[in-house]
This record gives structure tokens, C-alpha cells and sequence, in this order.
């Protein structure tokens, strides 16, 4: 270059550019029209440039000794669910077993009143009290819940999670599981399978003539073998299932049957009826998803022993009713944090079907994605891999993406096509809040308004980040560090209630 | 570059040079210390260099009539295979069944001699002879064998297959499967489990007990479980154990507990005693490879019909009895061709055992590589990773390899890992003689001499391409191909018993 070019135009401009360009959209597109390299970064300001987020983000990042509470906090949170053993000790009416008050109703997600409530979610809702005989058809039964003679519930309330409508009424057998290490208990019912079923949102005669089944046979059933049995350590089973092709979320294909080849010969040798014995088979043969309520009732007794530490800032628990999502955050006591569901619009449908019948997201199951299973484990399904983009390629970038907004791995389970790493766990909302990237749940959707559809789709839905920001807000209100003092996340109080018969405490 | 440059040396190496090399070992080692840029090519003459078997691969090739013959055979021998439906449709003593001459125990691998005959082998025939009360005890046994008095002969000979030392003998228990394609029967025996067991080549007190159960309870129960269920078509099974962790011969973990979920209420349903029905279930609980002798049996039935298509140089079987190793091509007819099995060098050992413990490659189930499963099929099955390198890459690699000395692919499997990929199928001779590349089979390792220890490792282990040159010989001979008109290759002829009482031939 000589001295006569250079004094033309800025030396820069004579060499060879190689440009890196960071978020102003016009520049790089016009220096590619001039063909020169151009690196797009892909950065975003912390918190999509929210002031007040990336405030309080930075406002705990500058106070080491809030900084220094919270890594404490969370570092006890991972290592409670590490250190968990959920059994599954026996089963029980859903009334005795949780000790509910007399005509409760229980259900997914948050708390929500009947007129808010989804379709699918009313409909089981109706079933239910049906089934339980409160009510002859669904229009008695909407009158006793809008009077008041039956309460609805959310189950968290009773330390229980119910898939999908996840309705748990009072004679309906539970699972009850008790962490061994911590000894709190937590409950779920047993997962009614394809079909006309309740927690599909369908509340059809053969609903309740297979809810009758489950109560008079499956669920005593398993009592007697689990007797013999004795405390079943569901992880065991959901570790191997990881190894065969299931996330244990949206897939218990290997498990299940796992489960059977445990349990058939304990069903025998209860002298249960070779002819029920073989009804319960079939049963299990025909439902997939059999233990996928073994697998929600365990991840809830680990991650109930993991919540409650003071400062921390990693997810306990994730809950949908189909039109709000709710978080419970380590740190936050019994507040839940709500914000609506997000849409339906990455599910895969089944023919005829679309979003447009979706309803929305739904279940306590989203408790899986927690604790290293469902979507943090997805890279263990590759029949799933159509959720996240269609190959194992996408699946192992998916959850090396979930990876970066958790603080640790899940060392029990390995995802056998990633050379055995363990799975993303620990999600810590900061991270969340900073990168916008949200946890995924595998998950199936139910038809809004059809009383026969069931189940129209399934796939990934995400968490709104709207429930991060907000207990982001409510945590940093509690540490002092909200500038404004008014959080205005939505809240709801949910005080687990006490003295089951089953909890030691 | 000036006139003058090059007059002092050749023009080409004035210019930035970039050398290509094959074959000559120093010379890019020369050009890398002067710092130019070689590829070495890996490049080895085809059939690595050898004369004779490269002639036969050129004067093949040079032959166009022959080689539309032998595409023709080969294709029509892969469409065989896909075609084929084995399903198992009962169980009875392998006397009946496959009408056994008296006194005859078979064998795996190829026809033997009580004097070169390896050690767990000669365990097992001397178990199974006094498991059918012909001896008190193994000194007898022998006696009995040395008189001819019990005939020893290869399971293929009688359409029938049995795992490690494969022994069969007329009371035992067989599966019986049906080509319902084209109407051919194969057998095998049930597969006996871990610990003290003939397949092992341990004949102790508590192996002849479990044989009388296996004859008793087990065998006549899956009997009358089949006759309810109807024939059971065994690659349905296969099909989803791959997209479990299988890959069907090493492992066959989840197609276990697959098969308990589907035929444990059939068991019910026949009115077997429910503590029977117990045991059957604890049994199969406790033994991750009782699926394999249904894989076997059924890929028999497979590759039986595939068989005898005149000029097909596809594999047809592949078999060991721990010290020769035999292959079956298409177009050999009865021929089979014969050479000592490779060391177990590739293996990984049990704690306190190594090679020098190890009996030689044993069983028929490598039939299974010829299949597309097993070694074919190892990218399905992330736990065994370490046979081949101990990563998913690595399955991938070495499925990539045996692919290129395939010519197809099984259609109906697919492998998760590889984004459903189907396995490599159909083994062309011409293939591996040409490029060295062997199949490689995923095998258990048993010990040689002691009488209590059975397994010691697992592992692949490598056809040798001995019996590939030789098979390639004998048919160059038979078209005539063959400058010197006399193959050196061992072959020995099998010919298939006729008038089995289940073949409808």
C-alpha cells in the first residue's frame, strides 16, 4: 500500500477487512453486498435489555456475599436431588392415603376457578365427581362445584402430581412414594392409558368403568405385590429405561415393560387371580405410558426434599392447568409464580388436527423436566427426535443448549448417545432470565372442546419466561434488591398440606 | 518464476507443491521434513495384492455374463431375506421335532471330532448325554462317544441353531419356527441363562436340574402359551428391541422383558399354576438373553429360504465350534467352507481372566451378523460401545465399514443412533476378499478348561478371511474361473436332513 492510497481513505480500508458486527442489522448485510467476510455475532444484550431484569442481575452479581448465599443455596438444592431415593411404598385411596378433606377434587397446575378452568380439565373435573357418586350426570356435578359442595384443588397442595387433567379424586388408589433419604412422602395416581380416559379429558361410560378397574383391581393388586416386593426404588427402573430409548417423560416404552418383568411374578405370589393377573398385563402391555406415574411420583419426592432452602434460585417444580404455568423456585417458600401457558405451536398433530383445537399446555408431569429427565434427557429417545428438529444431532444440541441454563448434571442417569453424559439438572432461573432460553417439556395435547377426541398431538412445549422474570422479581424483592419494591409477577400461596398419615413428620 | 529458475530444475518443482503418495512407504516422510503437504493415500492392491484371488476378483469382473448372473442371484438372495416372515409357532422335544436320529447330540459350529473338539464343547456333550440318562457319569459319557454309540453332529445339519456350545440334545425343549414366506422350519433350544449352564460348557449337578426345568415347566408352558397366542412373529420383537438398546446378539435387554409383556398373560391364560408361571418369569427376569435363541431361530428360518440360489456369493451362515469357523455362501449349495477360528484377542475380560483362559470363537449364533443384526447392527446398542472403541462414533465408524462389504440394507431394522439408518445386510464375499474387511460378530467368551467357570469376557470377534478366499476359490471353481482347477480351500458337506415332521416339504 502506498502513502498515496492510505491518504485517500482511512488505512483501514486498504487491507483486507475481516468483520466482526454485533447486533445493528443493516451492517453486515452491506458489507456482504461488498464481499467482505462478515462474523454476525448472535449476542443479545443480558435479559432481551430489560433494564430492570438486567438491573437486579447485576445488582446480585455486584453484592458478593448475596452471591456467595445463593451458589450455597443451590449447591444444597443439587445435592439433595442427588442424594434422593424415592420407593414406592404402597397404594391407597387418594382420600386416606393424602388425607383430603371430604368432596376435594384435585388437579394440575395452579390453582384456578371452574370458570377458567380448560375444557378437558372440566370435563375430568365432571367425571370425577361422577365416578365418585356425587353426582349422576355432568350437569348435577358442575352445580356442586359451583356451589360450593366440592372443592377443587390443586395437587400440589397434597404433595401429589397427576399427568395431563391430572384430576385425582378421593377413592382413586395412589402411589405412594416416600424419599428415604429426606422421608417426605408424595402421591400419584396410576396412569389410565389410551383411550376414554380422565386425564385426557374424557369423562365417557367406559372412563369410569376403567377407573371402577383400577380401584376394585390394579390398585390393590399392586399393593399386595408391592408387600411382597417391598419399596420399589423407581429409579433404578428409570435409569436402565434411559439406556433403552426412553426420556421418561413423553416415553416409557422400555420402562414399562420393565416394570412388569419386576412385578408379574409378586402379582402371582400375592395369589392375586391368575385371570385379574393377566387383565393387569394386558393392561400394562397396552399402555406405554403405565409408568409414567411412577416416574412423577418419584421426581415429586425428590424435588419436594430439595425445595425450601432459602436463597436459592434453582426450579423445584413445574405445573400447567392448561391456562396457567406455575414455577416453584427453591428460595420462594410457598409462593408459586403463574403466568399464562405458552401456545401449543411446536406440538407434532395427529391428522385432521391442528392447534387451533389445542388445548393448552397441561399437567404436573412438567416436575420431570426438574430433575434430568423428559426434555433434559431427550437425547436419550431418538423416536423423539421429530420434537426438537428430526435427528440425534438436534436432540444432542437441544440439550447442550438446556445445559447452559443449568448448574449441574443429574450423575444417576447418562444418556447413552452421548457416550453416557449425564443429563442438564438444576435449572437456575438467573440463567433463564439472562439468556431467554427456557426449559422444554416433552408432553402430548389434548382437544379444548371435544368430549370423545383425548389426545390430538404431542411434542415440546415451553415454559413462558414470563414466570422466570416474575420470581426473578419476587426473590430480588425478598433480598432488597428490587429497586421499585413492587414486584409485579403474579403470585399464589400454596401451603402443602400436612399430616398425612403417611409422612413421619 | 524466470526462464532462469527453471532451467536449473524441473519447472514442477519451482511451483508450491502438493504430492499425492500410495503405496511407497519413505518417500512422504522425505517430502514432510521439507515441509510439502502429502496426502498419503491409504491404498492396498485389492485382495492385498494376492494373485490368484485378485485373478478370480478381475477375471469375474472381465465376464460380463457371469457377473449379471451373480447380480442377479445376489439380488434375488437379499429379496429373500427382506421377504422372509419367521415366526415361532411351537415348542416340542428336538427329537420329535426335527426327527433326530437315536442317540445323536448336536453341536454348534461346523462337524467335529470328539479329539480336536474344544474344551466347553466336550463338557457340554457329556453333560447333555448324562441330562439324557445314556451315562452315569462323564467318564461313561466319553466311553459312549469314543464307541460311537452317541453320534455327534453339526445343529445345522438338522435346520437347527444353538448359542456358545450349542449343544442339543433329543429331550430338550425346541423352539420351532416357520418361514412363512416360503414354508421352511428352523429350531433352537431355550436359552439357559447365567451361572452354571451347558451353553457355558458347564455340566454340574445344578445344570442338569435347570435342563429337567427347562424340559418340564418352561418348555410345555411357552408351548401352551403359543398355541393361545397363534404363531409369534419374532422380528416384531427384534424391530423395537433395536430401537431399545439391542442390537440382537450380545444384548438382548429390552427384547427380554418385551417378550415377558407379551406372552406372561398367555402363560396366565393356559392355566399354567400361577408359581410356575412365577418361576418362568423370574427365570426370564434374571436372563437378558433369552430372547437370543428366538432371534436365532428365527434368522435361521431366514437364511435357510435365502440359501442355494446358484451364483449368489452372499453369506448365508456363519458358525464356530470354537475351533473351526464355517461359512455358507448362496451359491455353494452344501458346501461349506471351513478355516480355524480367529484369536479372542479383541475381547474384553472378566476381572482375573485374559485370551490365554479363552476357548477359541464358538456358536451358531454369528448367523445373526449375516442378518443385519448383531455386529451389523452395533450402533443400536450405546452399552456395548467399547467392543468396537467405546463411543457412539465409533459404532457408527464401524457399521460405515461393514456396510462397504454389503449389499444392502434390511429394510425393516433401524438404528436410532444413525437417525434410523438401516442395518448393512447381505455379506458379498467378493467384497471382503477384495478389501480385507471382515464381518465381526458381538459374542460372548467361555473358559477353555475349567468345568465350574463358564464366561470370562465379551467382545467381537472376527470372521477369518480365510474362509472367504476359500469360498471365492471353490466358486471361481465351479465357473470355471479357476487357472490351476484346484481349489485348496477345506470344505465340508452339510447336507440338511429331510422329512422333519414340522416341515411341510
Amino acid at each position: 500500500m502506498t502513502e498515496d492510497a492510505s491518504a485517500r481513505s482511512p488505512a483501514l480500508f486498504g487491507q483486507q477487512l475481516q468483520v466482526i458486527t454485533a447486533g445493528v442489522g443493516g451492517f453486515p448485510e452491506a458489507l456482504r453486498r461488498q464481499e467482505v467476510p462478515v462474523v454476525d455475532l448472535q449476542w443479545q444484550p443480558p435479559a432481551e435489555g430489560d433494564r430492570a431484569r438486567g438491573g437486579i442481575l447485576r445488582d446480585v452479581a455486584l453484592d458478593p456475599e448475596l452471591q456467595q448465599r445463593i451458589d450455597d443455596a443451590n449447591r444444597e438444592t443439587l445435592e439433595r436431588i442427588q442424594q434422593s431415593t424415592p420407593k414406592v411404598h404402597g397404594v391407597a385411596p387418594a382420600g386416606e392415603a393424602m388425607d383430603l378433606p371430604s368432596r376435594t377434587i384435585l388437579h394440575s397446575g395452579p390453582p384456578i376457578s371452574w370458570q377458567r378452568m380448560c375444557g378437558p380439565q372440566r370435563r375430568a373435573v365432571l367425571g370425577a365427581i361422577r365416578f365418585e357418586d356425587w353426582a349422576d350426570d355432568d350437569q348435577q356435578a358442575e352445580e356442586l362445584v359451583l356451589q360450593g359442595e366440592v372443592n377443587l384443588a390443586p395437587n400440589h397442595q397434597f404433595r401429589a402430581v397427576g399427568p395431563m387433567t391430572g384430576v385425582i379424586s378421593p377413592s382413586m388408589p395412589v402411589l405412594m412414594a416416600r424419599n428415604e433419604t429426606f422421608g417426605n412422602w408424595a402421591y400419584s395416581t396410576f396412569n389410565e392409558g389410551r383411550g376414554d380416559t380422565l386425564w385426557f379429558g374424557i369423562g365417557q361410560p367406559a372412563t369410569l368403568e376403567r377407573l371402577r378397574w383400577i380401584r376394585d383391581c390394579l390398585g390393590p393388586a399392586v399393593g399386595e405385590a408391592l408387600r411382597l416386593h417391598g419399596p420399589f426404588e423407581v429409579f433404578d427402573i428409570v435409569a436402565q429405561g434411559l439406556q433403552m430409548g426412553d426420556e421418561c417423560h413423553a416415553r416409557h416404552a422400555a420402562s414399562t415393560p420393565l416394570w412388569i418383568k419386576r412385578f408379574a411374578p409378586f402379582l402371582l405370589d400375592a395369589g392375586i387371580e391368575p385371570a385379574q393377573v393377566a387383565s393387569i398385563l394386558r393392561f400394562a402391555d397396552g399402555n406405554s405410558h403405565f409408568f409414567l406415574n411412577f416416574t412423577m411420583v418419584a421426581v415429586k419426592a425428590v424435588m419436594d426434599a430439595a425445595h425450601g432452602i432459602p436463597y436459592s434460585t434453582v426450579v423445584t417444580a413445574m405445573a400447567r392447568n392448561g391456562v396457567d404455568f406455575m414455577i416453584r423456585v427453591g428460595g420462594l417458600g410457598d409462593k408459586w409464580v403463574v403466568a399464562p401457558v405458552s401456545p401449543m405451536d411446536e406440538a407434532v398433530y395427529f391428522t385432521g388436527f391442528s392447534v387451533d383445537d389445542a388445548a393448552g399446555d397441561i399437567g404436573d408431569s412438567a416436575i420431570i423436566e426438574t430433575c434430568g429427565l423428559g426434555g433434559m434427557a431427550i437425547a436419550a429417545a431418538p423416536t423423539v427426535a421429530p420434537f426438537v428438529g428430526g435427528t440425534v444431532a438436534h436432540q444432542a444440541a437441544a440439550v447442550a443448549k438446556l445445559q447452559t441454563i443449568c448448574l449441574g448434571a443429574y450423575e444417576r442417569f447418562r444418556l447413552p448417545t452421548l457416550d453416557g453424559d449425564s443429563p442438564p439438572l438444576g435449572i437456575d432461573l438467573r440463567r433463564v432470565v439472562e439468556s431467554r432460553t427456557v426449559p422444554f417439556i416433552t408432553t402430548g395435547v389434548l382437544h379444548e372442546t371435544s368430549s370423545t377426541v383425548g389426545q390430538i398431538g404431542t411434542g415440546v412445549a415451553r415454559a413462558p419466561v414470563a414466570v422466570f422474570d416474575g420470581a426473578l422479581e419476587v426473590l430480588a424483592n425478598s433480598w432488597g434488591k428490587l429497586s421499585d419494591g413492587n414486584p409485579v409477577a403474579n403470585t399464589v400461596e400454596i401451603e402443602p398440606a400436612e399430616g398425612s398419615p403417611h409422612d413421619p413428620a
